[in-house]
């Protein structure tokens, strides 16, 4: 049986030149062991106010930028006129808590927006990490219950039973009935990808939120559990208490109208979304 | 602050860094022309707890998983809050029956979720497959009625017509009318493909049912062909049964409440559906 | 500025293996200038049946099969319970008509799913006929008024004025209103890329149509004029006429039921859809 | 009959044989030191009817046509029955205004259909412009204020705080409440990815509109600023006038229309959004 190729390759006169994902260092850094916290925009932005809060506290400072064909095509635009490429970025702070520790914090404006993306993404985090250094992960995020939410749990799931045993030592808890559809996008990809591909250990951290506004305390009852854990001390949550109580002013104002009217609801619950 | 930049100009290939299809070989093993069989999730999961079950009671091992970008970015969660990246798994069991054929079985928690994920994940099945040398496919799945089913029939299609005449023997039924529309997902390409490119041979066979729940019932009527095509003696079917009747008693209660209220149906149809 | 470069290529333990696009041939022939005629699925299925009426009239034989992750991920079972991967054929057949030309003739169960596809697969028909030394394409296609047409007129476009001039003498209308969004799919590609890409000379030849059912009358107005072009006489249009009277009964029953009663029509429509 | 197969295992990179975007230079020049100003299809038109006004009031003449896999594939046909691949283009013009600047026009058919087209499209336009030594670039559009516009202003975004500074100067409005959620689409990304990855500054000029019609209005007050900018003396708007007027004449009589009946305005309507 004879063989007839295809010639499949045409002189190409152009082709794609743009990096699927592109890295763009800001600073060149040593780290020793680093701990990768993740916190990008989800439900409730609960893991993205905690990594913000995060990184404003300790003075993380950004190592960092990327850019992808998987963000939306999009410039934000601050308020002096002034454009910004949408994307994730990457901040390191050396010797934090009493264990000296070095982390990694990564957030931004979006996750991935297609499936293939959120592959992609998070497994170039994890071998940019995977070659800092990186062994732990801990990926923040919201537990959306379709209600109000008075004192919020934080729920977990883990790579491992020791880590879902150390994890409930703090008062995260595992229950059984939930996530019941597990964990969809950046923060279990983080925890399924770095396990399997990266060899890592992984812990999310959920706080349960309502899943209709933005919840700074949500992100405040995550951050509690989280700098328990890796043995942060003296962390001010005051900012995250100050969004708290000004979403909760809103929230309140927007259930009275509620009640008594439908005029002006619209732009109260708009402008609590972005609140963060 | 220095600016590092990456070199942003790099060859096409070296865009994404993960590849497409990750496959994890937890053995080692080499086997004498066995049979590749399927079960994946999809109508009734018909398919899925077929080859859950042979598993099961033929003690078949995990040769190998399978990550890919074409499933969910999303790891599942267990009851003791250990999390799982969700993908497909390759079994296999040694002189199973009569014959002492060797055979592989494919499952898993998904299809790929685009057409193209479904072409490039058969296609690196079949690969693995022929490699293994396998020559013969049995796709397991369910055909859905759209009505309750009572005694369902097994429909079968098949990639040749001697296939298809050894099928009837057993019972297969070969309806000019159905399936109508072709087959369409993994089943339908394991032998589309497995003919086309790899010169192997398959036969599907679809166990009617309703389409509204999980079908354990049509299951083993799906099974009980196989292992009597197999030669494959004494397989239990006990557990299947077990789960047939949870599921009648739930549907039949579902019934009851649909003719006399319509509170609560929500839950336990959903229950329904995650039997398995 | 130091320039970091990630490393960007693991060793990739398995990648895609699957051509995106596969050709597989079934006959070597050497054919002197042929003109490629064009009639995939598309409205009122008037190019696909105009095609495999010309196949069936001249005795067009099988030169190539095209399987592509572009179409969907499906088998067609034949009515022996035999199973058929969906893709695109290529017939061909030489010394057609008064003047002895060669043709090929592009046919199948699908164009491309998505945009890429359907540029990637009209990319590769192209390539394969620029090796065949094809230079004018025939692509055939119904345009959809919406409402049912008597007496089908069949409007055209083409790539250059001077094909405009010629197929206007062939009774082709070329209504300057229509059509008013271009013409979109492998009929639009095969002129646009066939132009730019590969210097050919393109017409499309579009029936009038409901849009509403398969519409071999259509069909037959379409072909009348291709023949014409091409020299091809006597050829018989009895097969297209049978199924056009097929449709008619169908269609008049319809709206017969349509005045009278809802009943039974879903049923009729459908049939009247697979018809061809 | 003889069956040849083609090699079904090829190397990963040669699946697909058409390059994603295709560049056809119709001219070859040198240019110094070029402005890219860019009006493609977006809200009202505005952009893309500012750039074609542009290029025929001052001859700017064709250099590139861009194909793609990202544009819809689709040709258009002109009044003469002619297809036109629809595509981008890029224009020329040496020696503009006062200060005898160089000038690149981007304008076309589509904007890229994914995000990834996006992307992918503009960045090979800002690799095209970085080898004609581009520094800077003017992103015209419209931004839809979802109400009729009397006297439209025009809003602006920059890459930095100078050319915003510079920008006021000539009237545009830099509004901290606008553009709430960023620019999305190729003008958002020729600022975002010019500067990011090829070092280049950037202005956007959004012409207020009401985003039901197409704006010759909005577009003549983007082009008075830019042709301040850049010191063009003497441009006649005469052409965008009539446009305009036409405009007016049909919304006018829509709006009358709207009040007194509803027949007939979807027509008009349609009519409005296709004038250009």
């Amino acid at each position: 049986m004879e063989i007839i190729e295809e010639n499949l390759r045409k002189e190409a006169e152009v082709t794609d030149n743009m990096d699927n994902i592109t890295i763009k260092y800001v600073e060149e850094v040593e780290l020793d062991n680093p701990i990768l916290i993740e916190g990008l925009p989800g439900v409730g932005n609960v893991g993205k106010l905690a990594a913000e809060h995060l990184i404003d506290e300790i003075g993380a400072e950004l190592l960092a930028e990327i850019y992808s064909i998987y963000f939306p095509p999009q410039v934000l635009v601050n308020d002096e006129g002034v454009t910004e490429l949408v994307g994730n970025n990457i901040y390191y702070k050396k010797d934090v808590g009493a264990e000296d520790r070095d982390i990694l914090i990564l957030t931004g404006d979006y996750q991935g927006m297609t499936p293939q993306g959120q592959y992609m993404l998070t497994d170039k985090i994890l071998e940019i990490g995977k070659e800092m250094g990186v062994k732990n992960i801990f990926a923040l995020g919201g537990y959306g219950q379709g209600s109000m939410v008075s004192k919020p749990r934080v729920l977990g799931a883990a790579t491992d039973k020791e880590m879902v045993d150390e994890a409930e030592g703090f008062g995260v808890v595992f229950d059984r009935d939930h996530p019941a559809s597990g964990i969809v996008g950046a923060s279990g990809l983080l925890l399924g990808l770095g396990e399997k591909v990266y060899g890592m250990k992984g812990l999310c951290l959920m706080g349960e939120t309502s899943g209709y506004f933005v919840d700074p305390a949500a992100s405040r009852e995550v951050l509690e559990i989280l700098v328990a854990m890796l043995d942060i001390e003296d962390l001010s949550f005051e900012a995250l208490e100050d969004k708290a109580e000004e979403v909760e002013d809103l929230t309140s104002k927007v259930m009275d109208m509620d009640l008594s009217s439908n005029v002006g609801q619209d732009t109260q619950s708009e402008h609590l979304r972005y609140i963060g």
